[in-house]
């Protein structure tokens, strides 16, 4: 941030009075530009024994498979979020949705969230921001072909935890990742 | 939004490519300014049959009682969030921290996710935000004098909880309310 986005001044780090933090500041309209996490809502899209998952089309992670997900927009719930994410990534509508994981990925400033749901049916397809769309069972899942950690994890704790019959919700914070992993996961 | 923060030329509103909302997009730089709901985390901090709570000293709802809570901040994860909150807000220090309750607040772009938590001493003190800090039983919560709903639905959930003895973590979605009430609840 170089500018302040109401009067076009140029900003400067300053710690505002009363604030601990460093913050943009304009030096003409002193209005404070507070930088705050982003929340990325998506879904576990079941039918029967099996999970819908996509095929990225777009960076990052262009290629590797993926939940439906993306960022929560204003003037919507977490759940109209991560409704709306599963029918533009998957063409899928889904029944019964369910909070089911939550994860801190303080290094990038963003929170995601995931909704166990029902698919309404199968007339699933590739949507602009797909290469294809697929069910997968458990022993079919392309494990070092996900696109991000969170969807990894969220699929873990599915399998899991639907051999024990329930689904707590998780809240579980996931650290930077030490090296860049060859062919395996990101964020 | 009048302004890139990127490069301090106009901006205006415009439906990018491959988009299907209105974004502020800068007429010089091309740089779309995205904007999502931000994050207010909190905690309801337990002592025995006890649950202790703030009187705002600042706007909105200055006079108010509150739970400890306030915007995360980037760098940091919910329950991070809610205990610096806590620190900073009533001086105290938790143990245990369990998420609990989530609220979608479509209409103010905001999401609010408050933690359980047992207090570890009660060496509480009015922080620099707040007039003062008490320890309430369920018959003493000033629940006319409550400053959010997302406070008084988590005291409301914990009380009736508490009844069960288990606290499932809770979503629900809080629509704007109709009316402005007299000495009522905002957000």
């Amino acid at each position: 941030m170089k500018f302040c986005n109401q009067c076009g001044h140029a900003v400067s780090q300053v710690i505002p009075e009363g604030d601990t933090r460093l913050r943009y500041v304009c030096g003409a309209c002193s209005q404070v530009h507070y930088q705050n996490p982003n929340i990325v809502a998506g879904t576990v899209p079941v039918w029967g024994e099996q999970v819908l998952l996509c095929r990225r089309a777009i960076e990052p992670r262009s290629g590797f498979w993926t939940l439906p997900a993306g960022f929560m927009e204003n003037g919507e719930t977490m759940e109209q979020a991560a409704a709306r994410e599963t029918e533009e990534e998957a063409c899928a509508r889904l029944g019964n949705l369910k909070l089911y994981t939550l994860f801190d990925l303080p290094h990038i400033n963003q929170v995601h969230v995931f909704f166990m749901g029902q698919l309404a049916d199968i007339d699933f397809a590739a949507g602009a921001e797909s290469l294809e769309t697929r069910l997968f069972h458990e022993s079919e899942i392309p494990w070092s072909e996900l696109a991000f950690r969170t969807v990894a994890r969220t699929l873990e704790c599915f399998f899991s935890d639907r051999r024990e019959g329930i689904f707590p919700v998780r809240n579980e914070a996931l650290p930077p990742l030490r090296m860049q992993p060859p062919k395996g996961l990101s964020t």
